[in-house]
This record gives structure tokens, sequence and C-alpha cells, in this order.
């Protein structure tokens, strides 16, 4: 087959799986009411969806106290990143390595010169204060920022990314914010930079239903953004109907479930502990991190390992920025914890 | 609210809606297993898509009796049309006047010329053997065949589409062929150019499960094509996880419903002749029509008295080489279509 379209986390398809660590999404799965959403909307399937998304933007814009008209949706957020490129057609771009590698698959796809800011392993890859001048220097028409980063997991300081919107809006700098692991993360959504999207019609946030309701599979996203040229231009990059019936029902369940969120909170804040003890207990180099995953260096190989008994990692030597033997897991619940964790040490023992 | 994507059938979200004609959807609506596999895979919506839809695309290369290397799966055929101009990126393409709109809409946002070749209303809209003498002269990069044509109904002539093929290979054009209609028309899927797949490395042939099974809100489309190549670089003009988990559930059940689609055909045939003489007689011109809907034209406005009584029809003024006056409507079961004649009838005695 030619088009393969690999090198991500969470292809259970290919292969036998037991516990999938390789796609970040919500320790907790699925609420209820959204599986539900999904089995009501059988009935639906007939219509073709709504063009605008217009309950579900309403929905949305209630949520996260912005205006209906600042709110688009997409066939998950990585068509976001796609139809944003289209839109802005960006000459030059700045973004951190490693990064999530959509964005430059985007930016390449629109013929986009990526400029890479690698992040330092010294750091646990933290975005530092040297990262405005940067920006100062290199002037690029869009800059990609992922709070927290994937993979790093790694949260960018409140006041760093105030003086980072800043210089952007006095350089002409688009910001490419991708917020999807905010709200999973020790942040909790509550720095969300949306509250800047008014002043800084420069300021795109990305944002994702995917790993917080763990909907990867239904493919949910939005963006905010004061642009509303941008955003009309955006709509004419994609088709009419972009969101499903079963996504679009899904969505509006999900924003029901706040206290779901708060759970998986807490989860993955006691368990990441417990996890990145372990790991360092078994020798590996851990990063510290403020999300829901965590990436960690070996020097021994374990993904195929770790595969053969229906493990899956995340294999992080196709980022830019991180060599071979850094390795990416989800936080999950403690059953499956302890069962990565007591066959990392099979295979580091044996 | 700024991107009102509208101007297309089926958009009920908007109004309340009892009967909706304007969508050319399966008389017959969803097969009992496509909706029984969208139920089931509520269960596997926390996983990714599987990004390269091998069970599907096996399936549907097994249907279709091509290889699995020449099928690729969207999120709906309209988003084939875009990444398919993405890909190619045409500077001209001749298309017919009228047709679907997505295409020109898909050319105009790479910035391509459309040229529009005007059917004849004193034709019935045919496409007529003047058409390879068009092509030699446009000498377009691209031309866009809808078969049947959409909103027309009518097929091309078998001999004529072959000529098509032959003259665009020697002129190096490419042929986008849309035969998303032509499993419900009277045609019945046997004049399916994909025969030609091998020997015409330029044809692109543009599937979908929407009408056919009656799953436009789940969006799952397909293209047939021999060029490596092209699908290779479409798939990089999208993003990794563009069809969903229950689009691929759903594909896969859709594809197991040949007794279905079967059965749909004869309901078609038999109640298109009768909406046909029964337009006819309440003084509508009827256009001739080898499809599951009918284009008809009308002196008097009948969108919005249709529309007060809950029953959509799609007002066809927005097409390019269509006049005020005509309006599509879906051939649906009877009871419905009985529906629809009597509301008309009482709008033109009234």
């Amino acid at each position: 087959m030619i088009f393969e379209k690999t090198g991500h986390g969470g292809d259970i398809y290919a292969q036998r799986v037991r516990c999938d660590f390789s796609a970040n999404i919500n320790p907790l799965g699925t609420p209820e009411s959204v599986r539900r959403a999904v089995i009501d909307s059988a009935m639906q399937i007939h219509n073709y969806p709504d063009p605008c998304c217009r309950r579900l933007r309403n929905k949305i814009a209630e949520y996260e106290s912005v205006l209906p008209s600042q709110v688009m949706c997409g066939n998950g957020a990585a068509e976001l990143i796609f139809s944003y490129c289209m839109a802005t057609g960006p000459k030059t771009a700045l973004e951190l390595a490693p990064t999530f590698s959509e964005y430059s698959a985007a930016l390449e796809n629109v013929g986009c010169r990526v400029v890479r800011h690698t992040l330092k392993q010294e750091n646990d890859f933290a975005l530092t204060d040297a990262f405005p001048g940067v920006l100062q220097s290199e002037r690029p028409d869009v800059v990609f920022l992922c709070n927290p980063n994937n993979p790093t997991g790694r949260l960018i300081e409140p006041a760093l990314l105030e003086k980072i919107c800043l210089v952007c809006a006095e350089n002409n700098t688009r910001v490419f914010l991708d917020e999807c692991f905010l709200d999973l993360s020790d942040d909790g959504g509550a720095g969300s930079m949306k509250r800047y999207l008014t002043q800084y019609p420069n300021l795109f946030i990305l944002k994702a239903f995917t790993k917080n309701y763990g909907m990867a599979g239904l493919r949910l996203g939005y963006c905010l953004c004061s642009d509303d040229a941008l955003l009309e231009r955006m709509s004419r990059t994609t088709q009419v109907w972009n969101v499903s019936v079963p996504a679009q029902a899904a969505g509006i369940a999900a924003l029901g479930e706040r206290a779901f969120l708060a759970r998986a909170g807490a989860v993955i804040a006691a368990e990441r502990e417990r996890l990145g003890t372990d790991l360092a207990g078994l020798g590996f180099r851990v990063c510290r991190s403020d999300a829901n995953f965590i990436l960690f260096f070996s020097d021994r190989e374990i993904e195929r390992p770790l595969a053969a008994q229906g493990i899956l990692v995340r294999n992080c030597a196709n980022y830019h920025g991180l060599e071979h033997g850094w390795y990416r897991i989800a936080v999950k619940q403690k059953p499956e914890n302890d069962l990565l964790i007591s066959a990392l040490r099979k295979i580091i023992g044996g």
C-alpha cells in the first residue's frame, strides 16, 4: 500500500494491543453521556450534519465564555491545523523542537519554511525567557506553541506566554497556540489565553474534545479566534459538512461533563507522581511533566519487548530535537500503570 | 455569525422540517446493519481511528474489484474533492453548468480558473457529442464530470464517456469523474469507468457512502485511481486521522448491503416515473432524469409555501447555468412523495 500515514501514537490497528500508552487520552476514558449521544445519533445519520455546527458552537461559546462568532469546529483539531495553514499561507514559521509533528506537516503542505527552536534536555525541555529574543530576531509570519507541549508535558510560564503574545503583536507575527492538553494538565485550563482573544486578533487557540473526553475516534476539535476574516477564509479551505452528526452530538454532551474532567485531573496528578517515581526507580531518565503524559529516556530498547506483551508506548525518535531512546507514555489508571511498570521491570531485569 | 456555510440542500437545522426532499439520499434511508455498526462503535470512540483505513479499504477494493492501493477514503466525498484540487493544483478546469458546486469551491480555493460548459435545457441538460470538441479546444488541466449529473439527473452516454477519456489522455487533461449517484441511477453502477483505472492513470473516480446507504451524517467517501503518486500527495494535504471510527465501521457494514441497494433501485425507478407524471400534471416543466432525484421548473414560487408546511426542496437558482424557478427534489418512498404532490397541488390550486 502506498500512502501509509503512520508515525503517530494510537495506531492499534497494525498489531495486537492489550494496553495503549501511546495515545494521550483521558485516563478515565469516555463519559457515559458521550457514548449515549453517539448511540442516539445512529437514528440521525441519514441527515447531513449541520454545516455551521450551530448548536455545538453556541454551547462551546457559553462554556468558554467567548462569542459564538469566535468559535469554529473541525474534523478533529488536526483538520484545523491544516486549514489554518492554508488560510494564512505563511512563508516562515517558528516552532519548538520537540513538538507535535502535524504543525510542520501542515506548514510544509503550503510550502512554508519551518525554523525550529530546540528545547534543552538539561532544562527538562522547558521554554525559557530566551524565547522572546528568538522571536525578535527571527520575526516569523507565525509561531506555533503547544501548552503544555507535546511530547514533553511542560507548561509555559504564564508571564512568558504574555510576553510572547506582546512581542508577536508588535512584530506582526501570528500566534498559533495549541491548548489541547491544557484542561488535563496541572493548569486545569485556568491559564488559557482565551482572555486575550479580543485584545490580540493575531492569537489563534486550538482546543480538542479528543483528549479531554476520550473521543479520539469521533474527530472533533475547535478553535477560538477573534479574527473574523481568518475564520471565514479557513471555512473556505474545507468542504461544507466537515463535522459529523455523531461528533456534534457527542460534543454537546461532553460539555456537560465538568465533574468528569475534575476527577480525571485528580487521577492524573496522583498517578503521574507514582509512575514518575517508579520509572526513575527503574533507572530511566524521567522528564518533569505538568501534563497527562510523561517523556522519559531509556538506554535499553523497550518498544519491541513491550509490544510483544501487547503494550504500546510512543517511540519519540522521529521527533525533531529528540534522539533515539526517548519514549512518551500516557498516564492511565492505577491497574494499567502497574501493568506497564511490571512489564518494564521484567524487561530491565531480564 | 460569520462563516455561514449554506446554499446546499439538507440543511434541516435552520428550520422546522417534516420531510426533506432537498438532500438526495437513498429513499429507504439507512440499513439496520449500518445503524448497528454506529451503535457498536460507541465502545471504540476513545481510540484514534485507523489513519490508513486498512480494513475498510480492503473491503472496498474487494467490492469494487480494484487493488487496495487504488482506494483512498475521505471525510465524505467532499473532502476528497478539496484534497484532489490541492494535490493536483490545476491552473484551468472545465466543468459543466449546472453541476455540483463543491467542485468550483475546491478549485477556487487553489486559485484555479474555472471554465463552464453550459448544458442546454432543450436537451434536458444531456451532455452531447459536442463535448470532446470543447475539450480539444479548451485543453484544460482537468475536467470535472458527474455521472449522473447533479442536479440534472442525466447519465452520460457510455460511448461519449469513453471518447472523453481518450481525448483527455491524448491532451494530458485529468478526468475527475464523480460517480456518487451512479449506483442509485438507472445504470445501477454497471457503467462505472473503474474498468479503465489502470489504462488511464489520469482518471480519478469519486464515490460515496452518503447517498447509497443513507450515511450523510457520518461522512464517508472514497476515490479510485491508479496514480499512486497523486494519492500519496493527496494524503499529505489532509490530517492523519480524517475518517472517524463510526464512519469506518459503518462503511464496512454497508458493503454487505447489495440487496438493500437493489431494493432502493426498484423503488426509485417506480416512484420517479410516478412523481414525474404527477409534477407534469401540475403544469411543471419536468426534466428527464436517470437518477434518484428530479429537476423541474416552476413559474410559481414554491419553496417558501412548501417550507411553511415543513417540506424542504432544493432551490437551484444558485447553480451556474440555471435561473430562478428550477427546483430539485429527491425521489423518496410513496407516502412522502404523495405528501409532496398534495402540498404542491394545494399551492398551485390556491
